[in-house]
């Protein structure tokens, strides 16, 4: 474990099909004024959002609605949510959805006693929050994001043709979670499996970088395993509970800080992929899986021990009488048909991204600087030309 | 992942080489009267008792003494402790020491305004707290329990030969824990071997019980290659940094609740090793380690398929052309080669026990009902016997 860290993580998760009974526990430690906020409606369609209401309702509670949260949550619905939560003087904001609506409801949370612009603040000078913070609880209907037990929050700019997400500390993660696996049945199949890479990508983001041999990288080893067996399944057989439930699971400890400890972290396929969704509006997970193997075949010469390792204690290729950048690349091909047998979207072309669109795609891709090879521009550029 | 289930560990962690500093964060907290637990002052020997008292009187507190904590606390001590804390006004009780330290500080902290028994309340009747309770924070210098970011408490009655561990909730649960790997560093390799050993019991324990395939499972598999990885290292290497603080935080990972979610758990061996502690007072984790063999091979033929996943996940058996039950033999004969290699104890005579000794063991042993065979008296018998 390298450096000095902190771990801290006061999330309270309520897991199960009978998680949703966990609101009867937290509602009363707020006040009367909860902003309920969510997407398109799909919530009202399987009867969740009646389940929630009644909720609310049976706690007391007075109900201020915030619908409408798009799957890539704007600046300026993120600007409305602030208007609509001063003017209900919430004491609580729920969000019942997917990653969109936590990482939209979070931040709702550190804008509403925010008297600066929101956007130049926490998306482009990346500060930390300096006012009041209103709670944040969450219901989740769609897995991937692990917004429900981190302070992750990603909004896009369609003007700026940005989409800018921003880490922020323990003070804004949810003060509760609801995981009910069987609250996500309902989503289709692009969406899960577009979710599943989505969990597979934080996991390797975080697993790509450094040199060290410590814990977390065993960790996200083992969630990497858990979440091929579990998605295999669950393609297969979307309401098979105990992988749907699995794959639930491993998307939040994927994502919640703790894999990441102790360790440097890379993130450039989010980078890549997040640039990418601001020109497309393309549903995120399959952003990054169109940009996986351009960018991971681009860097492997640079990480190869790392690249070997992953292929024979994650994809178990046997290592016997190969180089180790056989043995790497075997693992990445392993990978490559694996992806295309769940079904993800393998090129940008398919997500509606042109050549015409590439220019502005390298300019607006951040460089992150924990991976094995640092990229210029003229390597991003090589990697998303190698997308399409 | 089985049932419904909440997750919450709010405990603060500062990991690292200058993780003391963040007591600078956390006594501010807190009111000025602190009780200050200890062992048997080889903090005092090796400077980290000197560093945490001048970090105490830079921050204003007034210090009060509590030594001696001996290494599995007895029933008597936690009285005097009691009577300590209340002399002290304590605001805070602040553990420098092993798992013994923390366990013994949080016991004592559930008691100082509890006005019934402690030793029938907690650890025969097993009631919760309902009492105030004295926030605890610990500065862990010896690695294994796990005790610093969970709400366990072992005790020991020697007077009704009883050695019994309460694991309580999160309200119990150290408020933060200062873990420096180099404050393990003067520990006897003894000492590190049998902590490491009582790590590993913690995960295998929680592994081998249930037939579900969930993601603790994986996650298990990782923590126990990461550490036996850097077992390996740190027996020939004491001093190796790396090793040590991988160890360190699988360690607190082990035990902090989080691979026990989704899954039914077993305890067998801490039931029976912590019988033989009670009637020869040895070090924890060599009497897990001495009856950890025996139990296994006991239970292995109701648990084969579990057993042969062990083998192949983390002892890297080559499953091609055996039985299950050869694979899972396998894996226990490599794990049993390797606990003789890094210097455990393989048998109870050489902890003191006396055949005369057994009768009393096997009727102190309580019995759990997780694991792939519920022990009867007469099996506590044979396996306890097989342990000499």
């Amino acid at each position: 474990m390298i450096g000095n860290f902190t771990y801290c993580n006061p999330t309270k998760l309520y897991f199960g099909k009978d998680a949703l009974e966990g609101l009867n526990e937290e509602l009363p430690r707020y006040g009367k004024n909860v902003l309920l906020v969510y997407g398109g409606g799909s919530i009202k369609r399987n009867g969740i959002y009646d389940k929630v209401v009644a909720l609310l309702k049976a706690n007391g509670k007075e109900i201020f609605e915030d619908g409408g949260v798009m799957p890539n949550p704007t600046i300026e619905k993120l600007q409305e949510g602030v208007r609509r939560a001063r003017a209900a003087k919430a004491d609580l904001i729920l969000a019942v959805g997917g990653g969109s609506v936590c990482d939209y409801a979070k931040a709702v949370s550190i804008s509403v006693h925010c008297d600066e612009d929101i956007w130049d603040k926490y998306f482009i000078r990346f500060e930390d929050v300096s006012c009041e913070i209103v709670p944040v609880g969450c219901v989740l209907t769609m897995v991937g994001t692990g917004s429900e037990m981190n302070g992750g929050s990603v909004i896009t700019n369609h003007e700026q043709k940005l989409k800018i997400g921003h880490v922020f500390g323990e003070n804004v993660f949810p003060k509760f979670s609801v995981l009910n696996p069987e609250f996500t049945f309902t989503l289709p199949v692009y969406q899960m499996v577009s979710g599943i890479y989505d969990i597979m990508s934080h996991i390797l983001e975080q697993y790509f970088s450094g040199t060290d041999d410590n814990t977390s990288d065993y960790l996200a080893e083992g969630l990497l395993r858990s979440l091929i067996h579990s998605a295999n399944i669950a393609v297969k057989d979307p309401l098979d509970y105990e992988a749907r439930s699995n794959i639930m699971w491993t998307a939040t400890w994927a994502l919640n800080t703790l894999i990441a400890k102790g360790k440097t972290t890379d993130w450039m396929v989010h980078m890549l992929g997040q640039s990418v969704g601001a020109y497309t509006d393309a549903t995120h997970g399959m952003t990054l899986s169109a940009v996986t193997m351009p960018y991971y075949k681009f860097i492997l010469p640079y990480g190869v021990a790392k690249f070997a390792r992953y292929a024979v204690n994650v994809w178990g290729v046997d290592p016997a009488g190969k180089s180790q950048t056989e043995v790497a690349a075997e693992g990445l091909n392993r990978m490559e048909a694996w992806m295309k047998e769940i079904g993800l979207v393998m090129n940008i072309t398919e997500l509606g991204a042109t050549k015409a669109m590439l220019d502005g795609m390298v300019k607006s891709t951040l460089i992150m600087d924990g991976g094995y090879k640092v990229l210029d521009e003229a390597d991003i550029r090589a990697v998303l030309s190698a997308s399409f």
